[in-house]
């Protein structure tokens, strides 16, 4: 009998492009690297909506234009973006989201609010439609603060080893777990894999230990 | 005698941020991630001018606003970048320019003047610095149309295969090789080591085989 390979297709939701108001670059760039280096297929996605701000990157001062994050996530994905409205999970076996600010002033507003954030109801509908369909979600960097309004209560997940931080997302009914930059928190249970990223990465290639440990983990329970 | 391990420094030169009009993100993502997996330390420059124009990467259709090359490549730095006018040679030992329809529009005019491009003054006096040094630089993408009004005539470089793009090459003198995705042209001579990129990837980590060769490549040459 010839063997048959299952090429496993996985979604990918930015949140614009740049670690200080958008999707954190490298890492979004090397979750798609190891997608592909694993032979799997990816589609990009981006509510179709403006950044809560911009920050010039070299001064870190907010700028006085509005930016999409679509149009400015379009940039990472070399044009190949789709608004996050037309996100179907039943298209995908698996759904990543990595970090930047972005993920805390885009999709949810835990920059400003903390353990009171409240996650965009398109995104939240979203990980909710891959969590009953029993499919894995990878949340990188900052990204796992979402975790509880996500998954609910006592669902574990880290954000590595920043003690306020932490401590936010313990209050939000999350069980933060310690972890170093090279490895993931799996919640079984939920399907969640977590990795600190740039929470604690001190190098792109640290980075990527932690990041292609979630793909390749994600890629594993889908 | 205690073995010495040398430190590599390397500058690498972005023109904005988006394979439309600045630097490829994919190209200059690999290209850091291979020094710093190398142990290499980098510097990222740009020059701090507008940009040619701004592309909605959703669309491909121009947008109105001004953006500038240095404030939107450090996105792709994390914020750690310097102005190109700040670049000394003598404080390197290597020089990397990805490439991205920047390097075509922004740090040349190639894209409008094809063989008759003219490269911008401050990106080709740094270039010839590092090459009367004899230090070695590595040009990716479409960045090689500049080879010849950087190194002189008869230098070898790769766009890849595209015809017309070769063509336009060997109108401006210098020696245009075919090359695959996964492999580097090397000008002994010059020190100079080029690489097809995203003119030939079907994929991103396609394009990482050749980025990752000539970042070891001159590396190695350094």
């Amino acid at each position: 009998m010839a063997e048959t390979t299952v090429i496993k297709n996985v979604a990918v939701i930015l949140s614009g492009c740049g670690v200080f108001d958008g999707s954190e670059i490298y890492e979004s760039v090397l979750t798609l690297l190891r997608l592909d280096q694993n032979g799997a297929k990816y589609q990009c996605f981006a509510p179709d909506d403006n950044q809560h701000h911009v920050i010039n990157h070299t001064t870190g001062e907010e700028m006085s234009e509005p930016r999409n994050m679509l149009v400015e996530a379009a940039r990472l994905a070399r044009g190949d973006i789709k608004p996050l409205s037309d996100l179907d999970s039943s298209h995908f076996n698996a759904l990543i989201i990595p970090g930047g600010f972005g993920a805390a002033k885009n999709l949810c507003n835990f920059a400003f609010k903390g353990k009171d954030a409240v996650v965009r109801e398109d995104v939240k509908a979203v990980v909710q439609s891959f969590n009953a369909a029993n499919k894995p979600v990878g949340l990188m960097c900052i990204a796992p603060v979402m975790s509880a309004a996500l998954f609910g209560k006592d669902v574990q997940c880290t954000i590595g080893t920043d003690a306020d931080t932490a401590a936010a997302i313990k209050a939000t009914g999350a069980l933060h777990k310690e972890c170093p930059v090279h490895d993931v928190i799996v919640d079984e249970t939920n399907k969640l894999v977590t990795t600190p990223a740039y929470m604690l990465a001190g190098s792109i290639s640290e980075a990527a230990t932690g990041i292609f440990r979630l793909v390749d983990t994600v890629l594993g329970m889908s």
